[in-house]
C-alpha cells in the first residue's frame, strides 16, 4: 500500500500531506453530515422520484425546478437555468459562490438527467423512480427496509435503489452537501465555487456545447470538477484524468415486409435475425477484438507518465471476475487498464421479434442491434462509425440511413439500416497539470487510504467541449460505488460512498491555495 | 391450367367431374351465406373478441362455452366439452350430426386457440382482441371502415383483422356455418360428422394426445379433416396430405452477473450478445443451410408420386419475392416445395437488454434466441434437437437446462441454457389413401378452379397423434388467404376466404358417398 501511494505521490510531486489526515474541514463536514443524515436522505429521495429522461421535457424540468430550490436554499448566489440556443433543450442549472480573496475559480459539474428506464426489468415490487432502502447489495441479499421517519444514523452499508441514485444525482447532492456542510460548519471555502448541472449528459449532450458558447463569460474558471461515475473498484476514492469518447449506432436488417409462419416459409424466406447474427458475428474474434479493418489504427499510446501511473493501479481483474461470475475475459491476456485505452464495439442490445412467453413460431420482418463504439485519444467518433459502415458494406449490405423501400427490397439481399446517435471524442488531461496535482491533494485529504490516480477512465463524458469551447481542463473525481449498476436496471448508491462524496468535494473547496 | 388439371386429376384416378361445375349442395350453401352474411360476421365477432392463449384458463374456457352456444344453437347433438386426465388443460369441444344410412364418419378439426399477442406490435389503434374491418390488406393500403349495422352484402375483399381471424377460428366458423348452410337449405349430410375443435394448438398441443385416447371410442371414424392453414399461394383451395412437425427451443448465453457499465468495461467482459450471435452464426451458411452436423440426414426423401404431385402445383416463388419483399430467397436454388420437405431451423426471436429509445449503454447479462425446428418425415423431434445441442457443445459451450450456478459462471467461459419446449412429429398421409382420394374430389365440387393437392405443408398440425392413438388417418383443408399474418402482429381473414371455407366444408359435409 505505502510502496504504491509513494509511487503516486512521487510521480505528482506531492509530499507533504499524509494520507493517515484527514483535513480540518474534511472532519466538520462528517460531523455535519453525522448530525444530519435523515434530512439528506429526506432530500435526496424526494429528487429521486423525479422521472429524469433528458427526453421527458416536462419532467426533466421539474428536476431543474428542484435543483434551483435546492441552491436557493442553501444560500448558493445567481441561481439560474442556463440555456442554449435552443429553447426546448434541458437546461443547465447554475450558480456560485465568490469568496473574497480567492485566487481559483472551479466549476464543478454533475448532471442530473438519467438513462432510459425499463421498469418491467427492475426486481419485482421496486419502481425506477420510487427510492428503495436496501440492508445491501441485491445479489449481496440485500432487503428492503423502510426508510425511517425521523432522525437518525444509516447503517452505511445500506443502499438506496433508483435511477440515478448514483448516475447522477448523488454527484449533484455530494457537491451541495459539501458545501451546506462547509457552511453550516462556518468554514469559508478557499476558492470560487461555480456549480454547474447538466440535464441531457446520458442523451449525448446534444446542447452543452452550446450553453457552454453561450455563456463562456459566466462560466470562466481555472478549470471543472467533474463528479460522475464510480470510484476504484478496490473501494479506494480515485481521480481520473481523461476519458473515453463515446457514439451509438442502431442497425437494422430486413427480412420479409410482413411476418411469416416459419413452418410455411422456413428454409425459403431468409430469416433477419440470422443474417443479423452473422453480421454482428463478423465484427468480432473469440477474443472479443474487433475485426473491421482499421478500428485500432487512430488510437494515442499511454504516455510514459500514464503507463507509470497504471502501473501503481492496484489490480482488480480477479475480484471483478469472481464478482460479475466471468470465467475468462477478452482482450487476448490485456488487462482491463491497458483496454481501456483501446477503442471498443460492444452491443448493448438484440432485438427480433419476441422470445419466452411472447414467442410465436414467425420468420421475423427485422432484426435490431444497438450499438456503441467507446473511442480514445486519437479516434474521431465520425471516422469510427464510417470504419463500422464501411465494414458492413464489406459484408455485401447495401448501407442506408432509413427504410427501404419495395424496391429496393427486391434489389438487394441484404440491406442494412444504421443509425447514428450524436457522438463524441475522448479527453485527457495530463497528469502533470495543475489542476490534476491540486485535485488529487485536496482528495487525499478526505482519505485515509492512498487515493488512485487513473490517466483515462472506460465511461465517457463530453468533456473535449469544455477544451474546445472555454478552453480549459477538466479532471474527473467519481465518488459512486463500482457495483452501483448504472445504465441499467436496479442502479444504486452505496450510503458510504455518498457521505465519502461529500467528503470528498467538501476536500475540494477548501483545498489549500495555491 | 387445363394441363396441370389433368396431371393432378389423373394422379388421383378422378374422372367424371368437371372443376367448372359446383355441386348443388355447394351452390345452395353459397345462397344461405349471401343472404346471412350479417349475421354470420356478427358472430364471429364475438368470438373473436375472446381472448384465447391456450394458457389463459379463464378465457379460454369462454371460448369453449362460446362454442358449446354455437353448436347447440345449430342443433348438434351431443355437444360437450372433452378432457384427458388433465382437468385443468383446455377442453376439446365436440358434438356430433348421426345420418341415417350414411356409411362413413369424419371428424372435422379446427382449434379455438391462438398464438400469443404482444399489443404493441399491432397497427396503431387496433387491439388483438377488438375486431377490425378494413377495406383491404394493410400493406395493400387497407383502410378501417364501420361494421355495418344491419343486413348486408359485404365487399368480399374485406378483410377482418384480430387474432384467430384466420388461425383458426375461421376454421371453426367455416365449419359450422357449412353445417348451418346445409340445414337451412334442408340438404342432408351424406357423412356422420364429428366435430372436433381443439383449445391448445398453438401452446403444442400437450394434452391432445391424452384427449384422443380418454375419448378413443367416441371418436371412432373414418378419417379426420383437419381445417387449419392458408390455401394456396396462388389463390386456390387445396388440399393438403401432410404436415411437418415442430419443435421450439430457447437458448440463453451469459455475460456479467448484473448489467455493466458499457464503459468501464468494454474491451473487457465478454458481451453476450456478441456470443449468442457468433453461436447462431455458425448454424447456417450464407444460403440458408444448416451447419449442424447429420441435421438433413434423417429426412425421407418424396415419394415418385409426391413428386409428381408437386410438379403439378403452380409455381408461386417470382409472386412472393415481390409480395415479401425478398431479393434472393435461402435455399441454394432449390424451390419452396422441395424445401417444405426439408427440416428447417429458423429464429423466432432475438432478446438482449434494450434496443430503441430504451437503448442503454451496457454490456447485456444475457442474450436470448428463440428457435422453431420444423421437422419431416423420417425426423424424431428429440433426435433432432439433440443434433442442436451437441452443435452447441460442440461450440464451446457447457449446456445446461437451468441457470448456472456462480461456481459454474466462473468454471465456464461460455455457457448455454437450452430450454426445449415440448414437439412432435410429421405425418403424411399418402396421396393415393381412399381419404385423400374423397376429400379431394368433394373439394374440387366447390372449386370453378383446380385445386392444388400437396404432399405436404411447410406449417406444422400434430396429425401424428392420430395415426399413434386412434389408428386412423388426415387430410388438410386450409380454407385462409396465405397474406394472412397467422402466428404474428395484424393478423387477418379475408372475406372471400371465409366464404370459400364454408363452401369447401359443405362440399364434404355432402360428399359423394362411397
Amino acid at each position: 500500500m505505502n510502496y504504491i501511494f509513494l509511487l503516486i505521490v512521487g510521480l505528482l510531486t506531492m509530499s507533504a500531506t499524509s494520507y493517515a489526515q484527514l483535513s480540518p474541514a474534511v472532519q466538520k463536514v462528517r460531523e455535519y453530515r453525522m448530525a444530519h443524515e435523515h434530512t439528506i436522505i429526506q432530500e435526496f429521495r424526494e429528487f429521486l422520484t423525479l422521472p429524469n429522461l433528458a427526453t421527458d421535457s416536462i419532467n426533466i424540468l421539474r428536476n431543474a425546478q428542484f435543483l434551483i430550490r435546492m441552491m436557493q436554499q442553501r444560500g448558493i448566489a445567481n441561481v439560474q437555468l442556463l440555456r442554449g440556443t435552443k429553447s426546448s433543450a434541458p437546461p443547465a442549472v447554475y450558480g456560485e459562490v465568490i469568496v473574497p480573496g480567492a485566487t481559483r475559480t472551479l466549476v464543478l459539474y454533475a448532471h442530473y438527467d438519467g438513462q432510459p428506464v425499463n421498469p418491467s426489468e427492475w426486481v419485482e415490487g421496486s419502481k425506477p423512480f420510487a427510492p428503495i432502502l436496501r440492508t445491501a447489495a441485491l445479489d449481496k441479499g440485500g432487503t428492503t427496509v423502510e426508510f425511517p421517519t425521523g432522525p437518525t444514523h444509516f447503517n452505511p452499508e445500506y443502499r438506496i435503489y433508483a435511477r440515478s441514485a448514483s448516475d447522477d444525482k448523488a454527484g449533484v447532492l455530494a457537491i451541495l452537501e459539501a458545501y451546506s456542510g462547509l457552511r453550516k460548519s462556518n468554514i469559508t471555502p478557499t476558492i470560487n465555487i461555480k456549480f454547474f448541472f447538466e440535464g441531457e449528459e446520458e442523451y449525448g449532450s446534444p446542447n452543452l456545447g452550446d450553453i457552454l458558447a453561450t455563456h463562456s463569460a459566466l462560466l470562466q474558471s481555472d478549470g471543472w470538477v467533474i463528479c460522475d461515475g464510480p470510484v476504484h473498484q478496490s473501494g479506494r476514492k480515485q481521480v481520473v484524468c481523461g476519458v473515453r469518447g463515446d457514439v451509438g449506432m442502431e442497425i437494422t436488417v430486413y427480412g420479409p415486409k410482413r411476418p411469416l409462419h416459419s413452418g410455411h416459409y422456413g428454409n425459403w424466406v431468409p430469416n433477419p435475425a440470422q443474417k443479423l447474427a452473422t453480421l454482428l458475428a463478423g465484427m468480432k474474434d473469440a477474443h472479443g477484438t474487433v475485426l473491421i479493418d482499421d478500428f485500432y489504427t487512430d488510437a494515442t499510446p499511454f504516455t510514459q507518465e500514464e503507463r507509470d501511473a497504471i502501473r501503481a493501479i492496484p489490480h482488480i481483474e480477479e475480484q471483478l471476475q469472481r464478482e460479475f461470475g466471468i470465467a475468462k475475459p477478452d482482450g487476448a491476456g490485456k488487462n482491463l487498464l491497458e483496454l481501456l485505452n483501446l477503442p471498443s464495439l460492444n452491443i448493448n442490445g438484440l432485438r427480433s421479434a419476441n422470445v419466452g412467453t411472447m414467442v410465436a413460431n414467425v420468420i421475423p420482418t427485422q432484426a435490431i442491434a444497438a450499438l456503441d463504439l467507446r473511442l480514445v485519444l486519437g479516434n474521431d467518433w465520425q471516422r469510427q462509425i464510417g470504419k463500422v459502415k464501411r465494414h458492413i458494406e464489406k459484408m455485401g449490405y447495401y448501407v442506408l440511413d432509413r427504410e427501404p423501400t419495395d424496391s429496393e427490397r427486391i434489389q438487394h439481399s441484404h440491406i442494412a439500416k444504421v443509425r447514428v446517435a450524436s457522438g463524441y471524442n475522448a479527453q485527457r488531461t495530463p497528469l502533470r497539470h495543475p489542476l490534476a496535482q491540486s485535485v488529487v491533494k485536496a482528495v487525499q485529504t478526505s482519505s485515509e487510504e492512498p487515493i488512485v490516480v487513473v490517466p483515462t477512465l472506460g465511461g465517457s463524458l463530453p468533456l473535449y467541449l469544455f477544451e474546445s469551447i472555454l478552453k480549459t481542463t477538466t479532471v474527473t473525481v467519481p465518488i459512486a460505488n463500482h457495483d452501483n449498476n448504472q445504465h441499467a436496471e436496479n442502479e444504486n448508491i452505496r450510503l458510504q460512498n455518498l457521505w465519502n462524496g461529500i467528503e470528498t468535494f467538501a476536500a475540494i473547496m477548501s483545498m489549500q491555495p495555491r
